[in-house]
């Protein structure tokens, strides 16, 4: 990103091993995501940087300490680099790892790209995919882990009404986590047709086209006036967060995953809610072998969020088309 | 309370049932809560308010309705009347009743009370308490409840290190709830001797005098650089939330049941804090069976946080010692 709203697609030097605890893989695809939109509108700032996190590919070199990954395996990986032996990774927080490196920061949106702490970040498949399978597998390394995490958050489960704020692809991979963790009925909140027809797909049992208080109001309906039991955010504002809350029941649960922009929680309404909060960047590595079988196994088809395909050399309409909502999520071809 | 700092003991006519599901109980003991402070500093509004929310008492009369306390029958009580059966009641959140009443509107710094929803919300003691009893039973009916209740939103448990921000009557029994619930290592920040030294008796293994980021620092060095897995927050300030959180590891869980004041809590750092987040009004009726069988029991002794004890006609006196930090917590006999 040379600036906010100008992505170029330029020449780099080729990634070579630096920590001896590195892989260098080739990238099979890429994407966009919701969170490179905050610095393309300039929300955050880039001034010439590298952009992407999520990735899957094909391992080229690795380091001399790497050991459980060889070159020619097919890789997914967290947009979060992580040791996966510390404390915290230990107790399921790789996304903080205390060696944690942000895949961000490499950039991802490349032909090629270095994988710092690569035994513990990365997580082959059980063989090389099919091609119909790449989609899904990408989906794992960022947005369906975040989505999942989101779930998980929210104590999802069998008997739980979830409702959903966000439609983005996060939002509706959170709709497809719930079902898969045994939700009885999903409320995705949603004005577009083509992300509510996918949000149906994926298992969403009610669509609520109202926001802030008014989708407030309508979920209550929806649950005899309580609220929902668990609650996914996956926008990151001040309303959303407000709506995700407020939507949910006394001694119920919020996951949110939408990266906070200008938000303050208000104490005194957040301690009389009654709620459980928790969110954060999606600790994705530890739902990686889950997920990648769920997806091997064709019981899950995440890849379904992404509605464009283009060639990395057209990065930049890839941004465009994301940013005016033309597309849900735009997967890059090196 | 007349007026903010200008508490008075009145006459006023002797409480009656109003709904069949009442009961009337004449209170052995009440007692100041660190909350009534708020007004008492003139921060919450007060003008001739009842005050008061926790007690024990005899049974006098019950309404035609209730079915499971008769009169003579010494019972304990939440601050929340609550009816324990609705559907936020049975998941365990009776502070939220669909039909929660507080006491602390009706006033149980009194010779009698009216006890809403009797059934739901008091619970009997195995028989009449031997007199020493008394302090500790009342403790049950908030501040053990409290102090109780943020140690399970903390995820306290056998393994962990708990922090517990404030050492008022609500940190102090934080302290002894970690202590049964298995916590390995208790952290009090505190910098009163005879606070730290009742901290100590209910299982504070180390003492942090400092406060604010110093505070967090000196948390951090105790834990590895990692921070504590469950921290208790039992002020309600911004600094003392902050604080909490700041001292809590990624992955870890904050309790915090200080009724907050003036509380933002910005999105962004809570986000990347990656802290599970739960507190609230104490849903202390789920805890009553089992608070009050440990104080039967002898196994607990948390009636020690009182440690000054006034005829009711001395209740001015008794906010006086409070707000003065003379006294960690009052107990005042009608």
């Amino acid at each position: 990103m040379h600036a906010p709203g100008d992505v170029r697609v330029a020449e780099r030097e080729n990634p070579t091993i630096v920590e001896p605890t590195d892989a260098i893989i080739r990238v099979t695809a890429a994407c966009v995501c919701g969170s490179d939109l905050w610095s393309y509108r300039g929300i955050d700032q880039a001034s010439d940087s590298p952009m992407g996190h999520e990735y899957v590919g094909v391992v080229e070199e690795v380091g001399a300490d790497v050991t459980t990954i060889k070159p020619g395996d097919f890789v997914v990986g967290s947009f979060m680099a992580s040791d996966n032996t510390c404390e915290i990774c230990q107790a399921g927080y790789q996304s903080r790892c205390v060696h944690v490196v942000s895949m961000g920061s490499i950039g991802t949106q490349a032909e090629r790209a270095r994988i710092p702490l690569a035994d513990g970040t990365l997580v082959a498949t059980p063989g090389q995919p099919d091609a119909d399978l790449i989609p899904s597998l990408l989906a794992a390394s960022d947005v369906l882990g975040t989505g999942w995490f989101a779930a998980i958050a929210a104590d999802v489960g069998p008997g739980k009404t979830v409702a959903v704020v966000g439609d983005g692809a996060v939002g509706l991979l959170g709709v497809l986590s719930a079902k898969q963790l045994g939700a009885d009925r999903i409320i995705i909140m949603s004005r577009h047709a083509d992300r509510q027809a996918l949000a149906r797909e994926f298992g969403a049992t009610d669509i609520v086209e109202e926001r802030g208080d008014a989708g407030v109001a309508k979920v209550k309906e929806l649950t005899g006036g309580l609220g929902a039991h668990s609650v996914i955010e996956a926008v990151g504002t001040q309303e959303s967060m407000m709506q995700a809350i407020r939507s949910t029941r006394a001694g119920g649960h919020v996951g949110y995953v939408g990266v906070s922009h200008d938000v303050q929680l208000p104490g005194r309404e957040l301690f009389f809610s009654g709620v459980h909060l928790h969110g954060g960047p999606a600790p994705v590595r530890q739902y990686l072998p889950q997920l990648i079988q769920l997806i091997w196994d064709r019981t899950i088809d995440p890849g379904k969020v992404f509605d464009l395909i283009l060639p990395l050399d057209e990065a930049a309409e890839a941004y465009k088309a994301m940013d005016e909502r033309r597309a849900i999520k735009v997967l890059l071809q090196p």
